[in-house]
């Protein structure tokens, strides 16, 4: 812990596998590909969801629990997801081990427990849901169904990074069924609301709206709307997906329902999610060089208090100070740690808190008892005072609303400050080279071109942001007409 | 919905299967012994689950989170776990299907994805957590570890019964990490201290606390602590589970620390866990023919009000009642649903909520309006009463504790009958057969006797209850010397 980080200018994918670990948020696993997420990072992603299931529900969603597992034939039932997910799905193939006849120490697969069908660990739960639904769904009384489900999930990617790219992660999928087109579209738009809401009041991430090309779309979806991030390093990061299904899922489980007037009609379907991935964009959005920065609503300890003492006597009077503080500010809704180990002294604790992240951290020395005052500092912007006693509970309060706006203004303020509107295609690449964040271009609306463009600049469409304004232009690639920009950007 | 159930009498486990659907608790899947927890169900699950973090939290514990796989290697390290779940686990492969060439519309599995070591669902994951808690300790300064982690497991059973028994389930285990022999004992026990309370006070079921016999052990534990539950058809239920695991798991993995001395020494352990098998535990301790019965505690509805009308403008003056009450009654904590759906009857209303088994439901009709009263119907004893108006969010608020406090004492007292002391092998058999319930006997203290007995009468030893009295006897099989009695039963 007392190790420095690497800086981001020197290297920032480094600096944020470094900062993971060192932060205590989550390590590599003996599963290739597979996290550890350990307690301080599980304690963010416990806030996470609190905030989200809140909101879930308060817009109508239940939750339960569907099978990890989802039988080949069913896995294989909507063509497109199936398509999307084959190449990285992990595969039970067997229900029983034996010892291996050749060294009774060992364990070996017993080829006499052979599944008659083979089992699909869920990458994502369309098929064994929507099989689920067909037995639940008759007639226009059982609309809608709007459930969501917390869960792991697994799709065996090649090339794994903490957090933001996983063999094995969690995430929340709603899975919802509508009688109507027009009512599954407005869930699909209510839940990307709900998501961005989320990201920029509770996470301080600024987001953009928008909806993805075919290209980029889910693998069955009609329709996938998002939510954009930028992190620090001027790449985008997808923070969210809501997907309109139409009636694929529904056609490919048979999944019809009688409606008022007694016609028989296929069910329509929407279907979003959000993951630990999460806690990836919280890092890479507002750390520094320091280590974490944590939005006060997403800090497991948000006030830190450290005693500077010698002797037991000094610090048994500041700890009558700092223990009044602690419950002053704990009836306030603050929670706080007050850290008086004595294994470590207070420039280690200083190092550690602020690896971590912690928003305020109030020290009390020898002079602080005799001034009635304590040193406090500020994670976010790395700032230190002298702070009487008497008002501390006042100040902090303050500013876990004040450290929670500037965090988002500092970001939104980066992002802004990187949406390049470009006019030529030579700029788009100058622009992405030197600068990055996202590329505000036309786009002859092709998925030709922007396979062309990805192959050229490792950039994709982002999104078509939502509510943009229309604008006659020429695509950069082709000169061939448009009548919107879309974002571009190099993407996690 | 409307179906009534087969009654405990004519078919006990009938029973328990279609309650357990009607009640829109759960329903079996399209992957055998796998299971869909219903929304309702999974209400209920959420409310144990809050409860339980609660009471973790409280005593120190963190959550955390451990990969779904466990790699081979790992597995089979310590010995004796590894032996106990060989045979019931789920076995991943390989990682990725390809098009069939025999028929692009179905996929199958891809030979050159094999994976180079075979990874195992978890069953259980001190193999994986231990594995990676070697990382974390280095001196006695690291201990203890106290982690728990919410997770799905995988056992894959060959007979399965929704809750009761899945393939799949749904569970906490705890595993904590200790310098001492004594701090992982007292760890243990207050475990399952934690879990006697959970069980008694929160789901108002009586629990006996006592230790498993070598025979039931834990695969790689050194003793294994738990809470043993009677069902109204006489047969036990282990409702959790606390292990000891002294250095098994240290050793297999090598997780020494460094003393304050600075002597290296092994790692003390324990891991305790519940499970979505205490929802089995819940239907089958409280509920009757007529469907599921709730303790306040655990409904996801505690009040239902229903009105009873014909047409709109009674429907009108009714609702203004109900929805007042309803407020009132949920400004006061209670969690009341006011079902106004035109599309059911009153009667089918009533026979649904009993079936879900809300503790309390109001009626309002005509009637009602004209004299300021309710009809106020109480779920556990299926008992009704006219209250006025005025009196009934008193009256709620003190049923809230009575009907949970009743079905504990009802509970207990069905248990308590159902302890019976026998001294000979005969008595035994007799009691076994006619009555059921846990049988108190003596025995030789040996795993041949108990699985003699097993094998003649299908009762096992359920637990050595803790504090028991200590009381010279014989074996009731064997004659040999006894110096306490021990709890026998059939078991789920």
């Amino acid at each position: 812990m007392s190790k420095k980080l690497i800086t981001r200018q020197e290297d920032y994918s480094k600096w944020y596998n470094e900062l993971v670990v060192k932060a205590d948020l989550a390590e590599n696993s003996a599963v290739r590909g597979c996290m550890v997420i350990k307690p301080y990072g599980y304690a963010i992603w416990e806030k996470m969801q609190a905030e989200l299931d809140r909101k879930f529900k308060e817009t109508g969603h239940e939750n339960a629990y569907f099978p990890l597992f989802v039988p080949k034939s069913l896995f294989e039932a909507e063509e497109k997801n199936a398509e999307g997910f084959a190449k990285e799905c992990a595969v039970v193939t067997h229900y029983r081990l034996k010892t291996d006849p050749a060294d009774s120490s060992k364990l070996i697969v017993d080829p006499d427990a052979k599944l008659e069908e083979e089992l699909i660990v869920r990458p994502t739960s369309e098929a064994i849901i929507w099989n689920t639904y067909k037995g639940w769904i008759q007639s226009y009384r059982d609309l809608p169904i709007l459930i969501n489900q917390w869960a792991n999930v697994v799709r065996w990617e090649m090339r794994t990074r903490l957090f933001l790219r996983t063999a094995e992660f969690l995430w929340q999928e709603g899975h919802t069924a509508h009688a109507t087109k027009a009512e599954a579209i407005a869930e699909t738009e209510q839940m990307n609301n709900i998501y961005a809401e989320f990201a920029e009041n509770f996470m301080a991430i600024p987001v953009i709206k928008g909806t993805k090309t075919a290209n980029e779309r889910f693998a069955g979806a009609e329709e996938t709307y998002c939510i954009e991030a930028l992190m620090q390093d001027g790449k985008a990061l997808q923070a969210g997906t809501s997907h309109f299904l139409g009636q694929n899922f529904a056609k490919a489980f048979d999944v019809k329902f009688a409606t008022k007037e007694g016609r028989l009609e296929y069910v329509w379907a929407t279907s979003w999610g959000v993951s630990t991935r999460l806690m990836g964009a919280l890092v890479m959005t507002h750390s520094d060089d320091q280590g974490l920065v944590l939005p006060p609503n997403l800090a497991p300890i948000q006030v830190v208090i450290v005693p500077i003492y010698k002797g037991e006597e000094q610090l048994a009077q500041i700890s009558e100070v700092a223990n009044k503080l602690a419950s002053e500010l704990r009836s306030n809704g603050v929670s706080v740690k007050y850290d008086d180990r004595d294994t470590h002294k207070p420039g280690w604790k200083f190092a550690q808190y602020e690896m971590k992240g912690v928003p305020v951290r109030i020290a009390i020395g020898p002079k602080d008892l005799e001034k009635g005052s304590v040193e406090l500092a500020r994670r976010d912007i790395l700032s230190k005072e002298i702070v009487p006693q008497t008002e501390v509970v006042e100040k902090v309060k303050g500013l876990m609303v004040e450290i929670q706006d500037n965090l988002f203004n500092r970001a939104a303020n980066y992002r802004d400050s990187h949406i390049t509107e470009v006019d030529s295609y030579a700029e788009f690449k100058e622009v992405l080279k030197n600068k990055g964040g996202f590329i505000s271009a036309h786009w002859d609306g092709t998925s030709e071109t922007e396979l062309k463009i990805k192959e050229q600049t490792k950039a994709t469409i982002r999104c078509i942001p939502i509510n943009a304004e229309k604008e006659e232009g020429v695509c950069v690639l082709t000169g061939k007409p448009s009548s919107q920009r879309v974002l571009f950007a190099k993407a996690y």
